[in-house]
């Protein structure tokens, strides 16, 4: 038994594969099969004088996403997307499928195809969509361990709310009272930083906000990363190699998903180190120029991004941004102590931001003013106030949104094709 | 600058080093600072006569767990953890660190440890558990990516319960009622093998039972696999792979952790496959025969296991357990149909259950039938029937409890210290 992948180890060899018949049609004594195996897809083309009676009046009887055995010769086919062709020899049905199978051809409307989301990750664009998103992980996880970082898992379930409590979910903990599930576990991997020098975590995330957009889920994976001793400059380096990285990923290894995807494949070649550099500053300078209503102190909004990303076409690192519109814990820039150390990137096409991240505010003092001066509840970072009374540093980190990758490098319009099973604020199934 | 893992490259020569100051002390004119960067700890030499004034006076006010930059020659020194020492040549304090540090070398109570968590992580033994879990994580990827698994993550948030309710954390979704936690992603991944034929979910679950022992968390990272056209025998074979690729990454990439731990290695020497294998009954046996008072249909207890896996030197298969203490989903053995075609993996030396697995029951009326018979919810599983309605497969998979195996191959009696912040059902904090 070999897969579809290893066809090309078996060029002109009988083969035997499992998987499940997507497609087929007739055309009086050639049967055409569209046939895949989760590795791949391919052609089995059958003559039925070629074959036994039971397994051409089984290929009669089939109906589609039925699993199937297959057994053939394999033929180079240039005009395929796995490179070859099978020359059926044999069939056999392992499970008909009833012959109801609710996804068609035909073009369904996105909750129906959300409603049978267990079945629609079958569709090939689904399917190609989900090795992707596996590339992209796996080239995190290469990229991140030879530059040193270990997988730190930050806590899911935290204690009492470090932030506005409108957009968590909340449940009820034995008797300790509410516990909140985590927006991001960046203060946690800051705390190990100081045992393991650089590390990240890569988990699902929760926002219980009230978003109905293309861009938004109520649980999505991030991962961040934040390295001690790395300051502003590095943090971008680093965050530039990694994407880089991940975008040759799957350039090497998804040629057939980004064909199926009907992908443009030029703007990722041209995903190179530097990225374009603009400040805060200079992007609202060019958006007012270009059009939009930006004021000097505001963050940018998602139409900002769109039209901003249009005019490059390598991603963009806005940063410095008015510390007013970020984060307490973002490091302040010493030259303008208005602005803050950090950068978001965007992705280009129009796709807008996929990174967030800054150097940390390390100092004690400025820290505990920071949190004085937002009202944030001083109980609930005492243990992150810690970190900075023992052997505080320098550092930096950053993070993804993993969909947002994913939708950006696979040209998807709409974010909740890029997640297994999602979760929006009016779906929870199946 | 160069980590102290680096070191190695650079012998004879002057290197710079940031890291932190976790111990020191100093007899007369020389003063010994024990150093670690994250990477590895090492010992640096100073001598008065070698260094500034106000280098020497920067070691004689330092703190404990002080942010340090250190410049000094590498030497060999085989007593080294590192297999190195530095002649200091410089010092330079980047934070001087609170003169309370919390944690000293005193013996601490496990609560008072639990509250510093943010710091006990930097301690030698936690933070050496953190590296062995980060080789288990990677080697896991490793393993499952050579053997075809693709990572398809499983949602965390999941509709009305298929289970009893009772261990189970309750958010309020939006204005669709109770969502739950999930326990596993097993029946996700399920549906995902049917798209991409071998996948693995690997991320936090949830169990909200009163459970307080050492080996119970509330929060903790589980690994699940599944495998089309995968059947009992394969799937035990692909987890002896799985095991014996993980023990021999640590062994390979964790030497000086194992060290520092304490562990002997000799037992983890001999984890090689084939693993022991007894039928659920002949478990019960041999544990009567040691004077448990386990009964024929029980499942094995905590102690059970404990007395079981003490008898070999190597993982344990029990199989085949009576079907009625297991899952609905499992397949049943044809030869004798009220036991499950499972098997839970027991590791040696006391440690008991690590992997539970089966193969699944791909048979919809037989599924209907169970789900029936043990009145499950019919409309939960409508989506779940669905995979056996159409292209049902021979299917199998099986998941391990990352915290369980990081604790079997660290030595460590309690699985609190497994993950880097545990909850517990008194603890959410830090």
């Amino acid at each position: 038994m070999v897969t579809i992948q290893q066809c090309a180890q078996n060029i002109g060899k009988e083969v035997e594969l499992n998987g499940w018949a997507y497609n087929f049609r007739s055309s009086g004594k050639i049967f055409f099969l569209q046939f895949r195996d989760g590795t791949v897809r391919i052609q089995v083309v059958y003559s039925e004088a070629d074959i036994t009676p039971e397994a051409w009046s089984a290929l009669e009887g089939l109906h589609l996403e039925s699993s199937v055995r297959v057994k053939g010769i394999v033929k180079e086919d240039t005009r395929s997307p796995s490179g070859f062709e099978i020359e059926g020899k044999g069939f056999e049905i392992i499970q008909l499928a009833f012959d109801d199978y609710p996804i068609s051809k035909k073009e369904h409307g996105p909750d129906f195809l959300l409603e049978n989301r267990h079945l629609w990750l079958r569709s090939e664009k689904q399917w190609a969509i989900q090795r992707v998103r596996n590339t992209v992980i796996n080239a995190t996880y290469e990229y991140l361990n030879n530059q040193g970082f270990i997988k730190i898992d930050a806590p899911i379930l935290t204690p009492n709310a470090c932030e506005d409590t409108t957009e968590l979910f909340a449940i009820d903990y034995f008797d300790l009272g509410k516990a909140y599930l985590s927006q991001s576990g960046q203060l946690y991997i800051e705390a190990a930083i100081m045992s393991v020098g650089r590390c990240f975590d890569f988990g699902p995330v929760f926002r219980a906000e009230k978003s109905k957009t293309r861009r938004h889920l109520t649980e999505f994976w991030m991962m961040d990363a934040e390295a001690a001793f790395v300051e502003y400059e590095e943090n971008l380096k680093i965050q530039e190699g990694l994407i880089c990285y991940i975008v040759d990923s799957v350039l090497k290894q998804n040629q057939n998903e980004l064909v199926l995807l009907e992908r443009d494949q030029e703007p990722l070649k041209k995903i190179q180190a530097p990225f374009v550099r603009l400040t805060h500053k200079e992007a609202v300078a060019k958006l007012r120029a270009l059009g939009s209503d930006i004021l000097e102190d505001d963050d940018l909004g998602g139409d900002d991004e769109t039209i901003l990303t249009k005019q490059y076409d390598k991603p963009i690192f806005v940063e410095k941004y008015p510390a007013k519109v970020k984060a307490f814990y973002m490091k302040r820039d010493l030259n303008d102590p208005d602005r803050a150390l950090c950068a978001d990137l965007l992705a280009p096409e129009g796709y807008g931001e996929i990174i967030g991240g800054s150097q940390r505010e390390d100092d004690y003092q400025t820290l505990v003013h920071r949190i004085e001066e937002q009202h944030l509840s001083m109980e609930a970072f005492k243990w992150y106030l810690d970190l900075r009374k023992y052997g505080s540093v320098p550092h930096s980190g950053f993070g993804y949104g993993l969909e947002r990758v994913v939708g950006w490098i696979c040209g998807t319009p709409h974010i909740r094709e890029t997640i297994p099973f999602p979760r929006l604020i009016n779906r929870i199934y199946p």
